[in-house]
């Protein structure tokens, strides 16, 4: 019996649910969790009707056997485990952010994109906070659909903010931000992750931020980016990394790299984002494993993906794994996980 | 501006702060923290009077220059940054631990014990719940005096629990509760690490637990073992880690051995225990760089020792670094950070 398989029959054991439900609470990665919905429902030990999932009968005696009790609701109700909740000067940031995000621009599906809740954006200031990596301090967001650079400005702390972004309406979009608010210190360019580093910010901040495609290559060149901005020992690096679309083997070749690239982990909080995906642009377009799932999919009904939050801190080097123009094909954005 | 001192003058931007709240806030390491008070002090940046300590208007200059707000309240209030808190099964566990662990037996200096709060004792087994290390699973304690065996148990669903542990007075102790509770499947035995596992227990677990001494042979040790008692891939491994007496490098060291011994890290949550170090027996005994440092110390007037909780799962092997029998020295107990 497989950790994905217990999950999955864990979520069931209680009561009936939706395969989003499901898919919330399962460590697994998409293509594993499909592939063993498919033999249990093969084997009836669960039975769907649509989108509901429950156990057969078959399905309730083996939960038994395996000693399974109804899921335990003991995730923190406050802060949804992620540790932080927005008190004193993030409340206002919190308030501030909603209300700015409003008018931003559309996810596209073009870039996987796909944004995290305002509480989450600014959750993450707060973690960077909580470390030291905000006051007077010049950061990069390599990547920023979820506008947590405006959030960081919205605190008054940062020396420097610099976002390099593909989507040009999101760069334009943060640098009319940054001309309302006054904000001379925060500034937005388009930038293609495949391109080099522009020199000027090679080793220029003490902290990067990335929300990478979930692929191998496409990791390790965000990352890559990322390491090469920083300017040395005790920087640090924050990125967003799921279980959905990465498996612990894939897991455990990140954090390879990234002890290769000189970095110590110092917190991987799991289910820290909790992702809005719109159910046509992000979902149809981006899981080819939803849709070739033995379900009959329905729009979602809770925000069934999350990632967790990874913060390394830089002991010796940078080191960045990659350095100049890297080629964009078809594996940079999927693989047989992604 | 290092890291540490940052935080030193975070903490006192806001107000007098007693030497126990500045390290309970500090993520440095205690060598390095009391060396940087002193040097602190020297330069007249901060006061102290006896174990109270402040900014000089030199130092509030400095925080000023350095951007430095007084430190947002920031963590979650329900649950400490844990991400869990005992609700439905676990706050029954909660409360029949409490009152179970009236009886234990004192900590004992000589072992490098001090132990946690019954909360966060109980939270350890939340998030082995969460994970799915718990139900029918076979567990490994290796050391327990915090008594997390006993938690695990109270909540009726491991199959199997074993603890190894170096102290007769907690072996006894939990093979009593094993007994009044008529629980055959709780069995602890005397065990010195540097002994080689029992052959019996070789692949046998489907978790392990261990709440190391913090150098780094003897952490590479209690990892070990731990990796030896594993059954294999999808298994996991569990441990306590402070930054109090593990620098960055050394964490990097420790992180490094983890993944040689095939494990991917799925979690590392900061400050996730607290302890309750009493005065005389742990503080005084076990902590040179705070006796030698350059205030005049008083009891803790905060719970000041934190540590993080990392949990890793097997995706190759388990590869134990070390097996047979290992040379316990000074060096095992004690390093220059620890």
């Amino acid at each position: 019996m497989t950790r994905v398989e217990k999950h999955i029959l864990r979520s069931l054991a209680g009561k009936r649910q939706s395969i989003w439900q499901v898919l919330r609470e399962n460590p697994g990665y998409l293509a594993q969790i499909t592939q063993t919905l498919s033999r249990l429902l093969d084997q009836e030990i669960i039975a769907s009707q649509e989108d509901i999932l429950c156990l057969t009968d078959k399905g309730q005696a083996l939960a038994k056997e395996m000693g399974l009790i109804p899921r335990q609701d003991i995730q923190c109700p406050t802060c949804q485990g992620r540790g932080v909740v927005a008190r004193e000067l993030f409340a206002r940031v919190r308030d501030e952010f909603e209300s700015l995000a409003k008018a931003r621009p559309r996810p596209s599906a073009e870039f996987d994109q796909g944004f995290v809740t305002p509480e989450v954006t600014v959750a993450r200031v707060m973690l960077m906070y909580l470390r030291g990596d905000l006051e007077k301090q010049d950061l990069l967001f390599i990547g920023d659909d979820d506008l947590t650079s405006i959030a960081a400005a919205l605190t008054g702390l940062p020396r420097r903010i610099v976002v390099l972004e593909i989507d040009t309406r999101l760069v334009d979009f943060i640098n009319e931000t940054a001309r309302e608010r006054n904000w001379p210190h925060l500034q937005a360019q388009t930038f293609d992750v495949c391109q080099p580093l522009p020199r000027e910010l090679a080793g220029a901040f003490t902290a990067a931020f990335t929300d990478p495609v979930e692929t191998l290559p496409g990791i390790t060149l965000f990352l890559s980016r990322c390491a090469e901005a920083l300017q040395g020992p005790d920087t640090a690096l924050y990125f967003g990394l799921t279980t959905l679309e990465a498996s612990p083997q894939k897991r455990y070749q990140i954090q390879k790299i990234l002890l290769e690239m000189g970095f110590v982990i110092t917190d991987i909080i799991a289910d820290f984002h909790t992702y809005l995906l719109s159910w046509e642009e992000s979902i149809t377009k981006n899981f080819p494993f939803l849709q070739e799932g033995p379900l009959d999919l329905k729009p979602p009904t809770v925000p069934w993906y999350t990632s967790g939050l990874v913060r390394g801190e830089v002991v010796d080097g940078p080191h960045p794994k990659e350095k100049g123009a890297a080629t964009l094909d078809q594996s940079f954005y999927f693989d047989e996980e992604a």
